[in-house]
């Protein structure tokens, strides 16, 4: 076996979501070994959290920077950290640890603003160190099935995408009492950053719309909407995305979409022929050609290719899920950092999401919100991250 | 057995798809019976057509406007005629018919231009005739449910409309030569109208927002795109809605969308609960409720209410499909010309469209086209059609 | 226009369900004039639905014999009737028609006994005369399809047979109070027959495995139960199916399946493919080669294949329907006997179930109610019918 | 956090698919350290396995007796074993560790023959140690919903079992050359049991029969068959069920059902509601009551129910699947094993299959095998395990 990555952990105590996520896909395929944790900076939560996830309380920490620092003093110290702080810590997180030597895998959105996104940029570059950003979805076999077909020419050149993200987690009955506090800090623009449902889940969808369509999106046109009385941030968009060769897309997010628990999904359509996918139905790509009856393209199936073969654990018909996309990020991760400064043997790596992908959404976050200010005004995005 | 009405047809000889779904719509209910046409400009092709449907040759015209007026000589004239020509004809098929008092249906779209449906709307009321306007989905009965949950409240106010039609028999391989002629004169500008694809489905699409919302999209803004060379009319089309209380809405189009064949479908998330619909699968309704498990509703099920059960033929689970949708607007249309110049007993006629719905096609192709030459700027529709 | 047939009809009297399918499969293709009819044997309800179906009132009769005689007398007597009243009826009105020389179209089950049966197809002898049986499900162009791909060899041989039909109407919550009145005559072994579900159901379900598979089934063994306190006829059953060569099936029917309304549905897997359909998403049939992707070929696609495209009347992605279906066989009906007692050119009948098939699902119902006797043993079916 | 138990495996070398799954799920929620294992009789094999697992040579084995003798002496030794073994090895490899004092969990089926298994049973019994026999697919959340939906009387009495298990991976083309070798020692009587796919996926259903329905099942009859020329043991069966309370089942099971690859599903029917579940769709459960809109429950709703919300891990949308249902197994084993002798807080062991459930599934093969060879005679289940 491979010797383990020594991870440490900044945010996810017990209780919170993607914290418990990162810790999965970080064990899912024993490649990392979770030492150290500056879970909560509430003392009491940070070293019950500790114990709880096996933690030493020598290495339970309460303030990230001085886990930084102590870590750096160990001959076995974190050689990476996963950030799943709110927003608006990611980039002093990111930044202290990238300038102690170790790699960061933040979760997204990179930072609350684009200037941060920058600043952790520049640290990335000054230690040569790696940032990866875990769109987490971006890990499903299906979704490399597609973005393969696309590469491959299957889809002929890519005319029309649709993309979307509804959730309906922040929808309120009209009688409720309002709820400014529902979301927490995922609703709070100075901790979330004021995209609100741009950030959250529009982040997500705009990757996936590029990292299928493989290439960069060149222009936006957002309006967003907030639907809640007293709400401060969006928590529906409509984006309008224009690629350079083109291509044409609608992407919508929404956030009070009732009925809907984590709708992402994507059709993107060629001259060739089109390709379907949703998140909660993530086994199955439906692939379309033109003047052809509709595969059911399957994971686990030959017929499904190379790319979804590689990211596969178990046979077709044993559905693999969320926690086995997430935690194919992690394995791509460890094939990084392990081979850093090199490019593993095979490039596994060729699809894992990093900091150029986490500055194009931050990118899109601020592009989208100066369009909606400017009337749904065409705004371009930087020709390079 | 009530009196069938006479029924003519302009347009739609053998081969035709919309005749042949007009005629199989009035048989259903053995209400019309079809006693005159001029089914074709072509005369063999008319008296043909006429054989083939049973037309006395005598009652075979090859000139409209001269079937307008033998008809209106005959005591067993025509009381009603079916409008099933290439859309630039409509206004002078329907405004001759008027003028000799006979009532119209006409396909969608109502006519080539605003001023067009102007000068039909004018016949009608200059003649006191009705106009019946064959958005044929919305005969479906789960549209009608869907209508009916929105107008008592259940889906509270409507926040979010997502509405497309995505077809692919426009779709042309790039290897294939280029061919102007696929489409025949849905897209030629001078016949179908410059709408391309706006006229052709779009029409559908916004009937179906507004009929399904209960009230009047506000404004739009539109972008156009013609995705084959040498094509002269738009063959995909994004549209954001808005309507005056502050509902939101995305409409898509495509006739090039590979693997779609007739994909019609809404979404309409309230504040309350939400519906979805598909007309490749009309017989079910997504009903989900802020907090509650999904339900889905079903045709000739008690739980799918009233208004569908007034539009339903055969028990639950007993597939009704297209050609029954439209056949109920031609029921309601024989409710509404049996009665004229009063209004049915039990007003069953309440969801049929008419001119109103017919010249709102004519303004959204307009609007649309408009905001795409402004740079998808938001266009006003007129508050009274 | 090919003449119309001047059709009968006996039993459909307002209300009753399938006189009205009937009626409007008649009515379908404009091939039939529904011009006679003894709709109800009481004469009250007998003329008022007459007249609701624009029937003379001399030729609306209370009596079948009556009509038989009175029709046979004029030179515009009806030349075929459709019999839809209960069951036990069945056997009397088509031998009176027979016997007067007019072809029958008779519901399914054919009769309610097996001798019953021969007494029909002895009078279809001796008058030369035809006899058609609605198994309408037949009808559909997917179903239609699957049984081109089973007789082309596409699936290769047939190996296994999965096929249930279970609808949910009879069904009685466990504090209600008993209710052997619900489902009228057809829970009335005197007018239903001793099978229940069995013919009411099985005998589609039946009809459609020797369909698709294109061979007669050899041997069945069955269990049936009865839910319902009073319920005199079995309303669930299992039936194991065995094929010739080999093929292996399991037919299941229910009446009190909560959550079921007409979910007929088979899946046929040789050793090359599989197809898989259900009666409520008809338009659609799930294709499997053996290690290829599963392809969904869908009615109106060249894909599905020529029996589908004879069969279908608009284009794929416009809903067909089980009326469609089932006028389908009214118009291979006219084909029939306007050739009679010649085939039709092209031969567009050799779908069309007839005598043969009425036959077989009596003995089918016979040897299922003789095996569950015998304690679920082996009956073989008559090798011939 | 609570001490990892130390786990050892016989079984599961490199490539061997179930021990992976194993592996997978004991780590899941870091409950378990694997900490030795005889993971192939093959040396080379053996000691690569344990390297890449990350073992010590030291306590790689190759013979699983040593491995029970040598762990049983070490202060650190193996506290339970996982047994992913070819099933002829269960029962040796179980009473070899019972007997050091160590708990098995197995992999199903629990042995070749019901005296073998009584052997594991008796073994467990005088050492006072558990047995977990992983029937993976019980561990999912809408699984253990449509338990308690039963449990709790929301379906009334159960009238009908439909359930059925088809995968094709045995499928031969009638084109490529016999193969026996395909499926290895599953497909071998002496190696996988004479029961074939009665064993190896037919123990899953039937064990999902009785773990949602909640009751033992009295009888079975039962027709095996085997479709592949060389084949030894059979790869498809149809089975008929009974409940002591009159419930009626049907259970079908095929390895060569082209287009299936691990479709287990099933359908209960009370008299107040139904309930329908299908594998590869894990996340949904059709919840239908009689005369209502069927409802979709959704894992991670609270609609779900308490049973399913103890077994989820991610929120509702973020798909879980087959190794999750895996590891809510190992998860409970760990609460079993941690609490032994007694039972855990909260008895959160009351749906983890043991002893009792693998019993059941050898008595299960065994009598269906029985009933084939007695021309599926009804053959009684003991009523006590």
């Amino acid at each position: 076996m491979r010797p383990r990555l020594r991870l440490g952990m900044v945010g996810g105590g017990e209780g919170a979501f993607i914290g418990a996520v990162h810790r999965l896909a970080a064990r899912f395929d024993d490649r990392f070994e979770l030492v150290a944790g500056a879970l909560s900076s509430d003392p009491g939560r940070a070293l019950s959290s500790a114990d709880a996830m096996g933690l030493p309380s020598e290495r339970s920490y309460t303030d990230f920077r001085e886990m930084a620092r102590a870590e750096a003093a160990r001959a076995d110290g974190v050689e990476v950290v996963a950030i799943v702080t709110p927003n608006h810590l990611h980039r002093d997180v990111a930044v202290a640890f990238l300038d102690t030597g170790v790699h960061v895998i933040c979760d997204k959105p990179l930072s609350l603003t684009v200037p941060e996104a920058a600043d952790i940029a520049a640290a990335a570059a000054r230690n040569d160190r790696a940032v990866v950003v875990t769109y987490g979805f971006s890990g499903y076999p299906m979704v490399r099935a597609a973005r393969e077909l696309v590469r491959e020419g299957a889809l002929g050149a890519v005319r029309s995408v649709q993309i979307e993200y509804a959730q309906d987690w922040l929808a309120l009955a009209p009688d409720a009492p309002p709820d400014t506090a529902l979301g927490g800090w995922r609703v709070d623009p100075a901790r979330g950053g004021s995209g609100g449902c741009l950030g959250d889940i529009g982040t997500h969808a705009f990757h996936m719309a590029e990292f299928v369509v493989g290439s960069a999106v060149q222009s936006v046109s957002a309006e967003v909407r907030i639907s809640s009385p007293g709400r401060q941030v969006p928590d529906e968009a409509r984006v309008a995305l224009e690629w350079a060769d083109g291509a044409f897309g609608s992407l919508w997010v929404s956030q009070i979409a009732i009925g809907n628990r984590n709708a992402l999904s994507f059709r993107v359509f060629g001259d060739r022929a089109s390709v379907g996918w949703h998140q909660e139905r993530p086994e199955r790509l439906e692939y379309a050609r033109l003047g052809e009856a509709t595969r059911t393209l399957v994971r686990g199936d030959p017929s499904a290719g190379a790319a979804a073969a590689r990211a596969s654990r178990v046979p077709a018909g044993h559905p693999e899920g969320y926690l086995e996309a997430f935690a194919q990020l992690y394995r791509e991760a460890s094939d990084l950092l392990s081979a850093w400064p090199d490019r593993p043997p095979g490039d596994t790596v060729a699809d894992l999401p990093g900091l150029r992908e986490g500055v194009r959404g931050m990118q899109f976050i601020e592009a989208a919100l100066e369009s909606d200010r400017s009337g749904a005004a065409r705004i371009a995005l930087p020709s390079t991250p």
